[in-house]
């Protein structure tokens, strides 16, 4: 079973207030509530409330954060939306390989992020995600409205949800850390890699290079701390 | 396969301009491209052009009728879209259900129709359908916005048609390491470790736990080679 209130919508430098309501319906069509915003471009106002349509529920409660991290930090399971092919290290599904990855892996807490309109998230903002989602597209053509994508995305998860499986002997995945221990690991490792001059100075790709390696390793909290003993052990030995 | 170009999307009676704009974008991304619009009641305006985007050419190239069986009578497979139970007979489908049926059946030439925005097909116009095709909603509030609706049906048509699409940044797969490369990477790091003291003596479950981690990375050719850089610079360093 996927429990739909454990995922949040993210939206990311959105720059149109009907895209907002549009977005708002889209969630609560699909039975989702959760409805952040970091960093608007502009207000919600009555175009937003005008396109959510009966989802003003959503729109009255969403959440406005200046700060990606304070959204994300509980999150065990971040996904990026990207029209675009990117030049970053990211595994990538479709809407349906992501809603059978969420039924089988039993994620905690899941932020699904969507960015500004004209040019998607950051590929700053999306090498901190574990996955990319891609709707599959004319290839000419790819870039669905804002709203449209979340529609899919959130209908394959709803699609997913609604049968309960037989769930035998799945690794326990219960203690997955949460993506600001996840961050604080990072920071520790990229200081240590200073520390020993594998990195020398601003070398973004070789950290997002190993940033991914661990992405794809699905760490539980026990794993971070076993990895960050190893980083102190590092620093000590260096003294 | 199923040949894209032979579906219609017909819009009966829309009343806001931004949707049939938003129709055509939701169209366009999909591969699709014939629009007809039967007795409209707005016109195609700025506010349809806007919100089509880059779907420009769907919209020059809508039609328009009076009369929808003008529309039909060449179609041999005609779909109503319907958010709403309905006293009439007619068989009922979800989108992945309707893809699967079109894959399936061979039929020459097929038509989606979508109703007005406030209440839909009327009966009589479902009437006509070979079947409804129905989204699976939040059971107290099924209706999504139009050209939502339709992005959701022509995406299952698309994923359904194994058409060739968009298919952006898969993890190339074909650099996995090799088991020898591994066993290799799994010494040089357990030998690093004795060094900097972080493994005192034999502490196989440690071992195997790190080894874990790094099972579950999947790692590539390149991957494994900094990782094994990164020994290196802790063994330069500490020397």
């Amino acid at each position: 079973m996927i429990d739909l209130s454990n995922i949040k919508i993210v939206l990311l430098e959105t720059t149109h207030p009907g895209n907002i309501g549009s977005v708002a319906r889209a969630m609560k069509t699909m039975n989702f509530s959760n409805l952040y915003l970091v960093n608007p471009l502009c207000q919600i106002n009555e175009i937003s409330f005008a396109m959510a349509s009966n989802a003003r529920d959503v729109l009255d409660n969403a959440k406005i954060y200046n700060n990606l991290e304070e959204v994300t930090d509980d999150c065990d399971f971040i996904i990026g939306t990207t029209a675009r092919q990117r030049d970053i290290p990211i595994e990538i599904v479709n809407p349906r390989e992501l809603s059978e990855n969420i039924k089988t892996s039993q994620y905690e807490k899941i932020a699904i992020l969507l960015g500004n309109e004209s040019r998607g998230l950051t590929n700053q903002q999306l090498s901190k995600c574990r996955v990319g989602c891609h709707i599959p597209a004319n290839k000419s053509y790819t870039s669905l409205n804002i709203a449209a994508s979340l529609q899919i995305i959130l209908y394959e998860i709803l699609m997913e949800s609604r049968y309960s499986v037989s769930n035998i002997n799945k690794v326990d995945r219960k203690n997955r850390a949460k993506n600001d221990q996840f961050s604080s690991f990072l920071e520790h490792m990229d200081k240590v890699l200073k520390d020993i001059n594998f990195v020398k100075d601003d070398r973004p790709t070789i950290s997002r290079k190993i940033q991914h390696i661990f992405n794809k390793a699905d760490l539980t909290e026990e794993e971070i701390n076993i990895l960050r003993g190893i980083l102190s052990a590092i620093e000590n030995h260096s003294q």
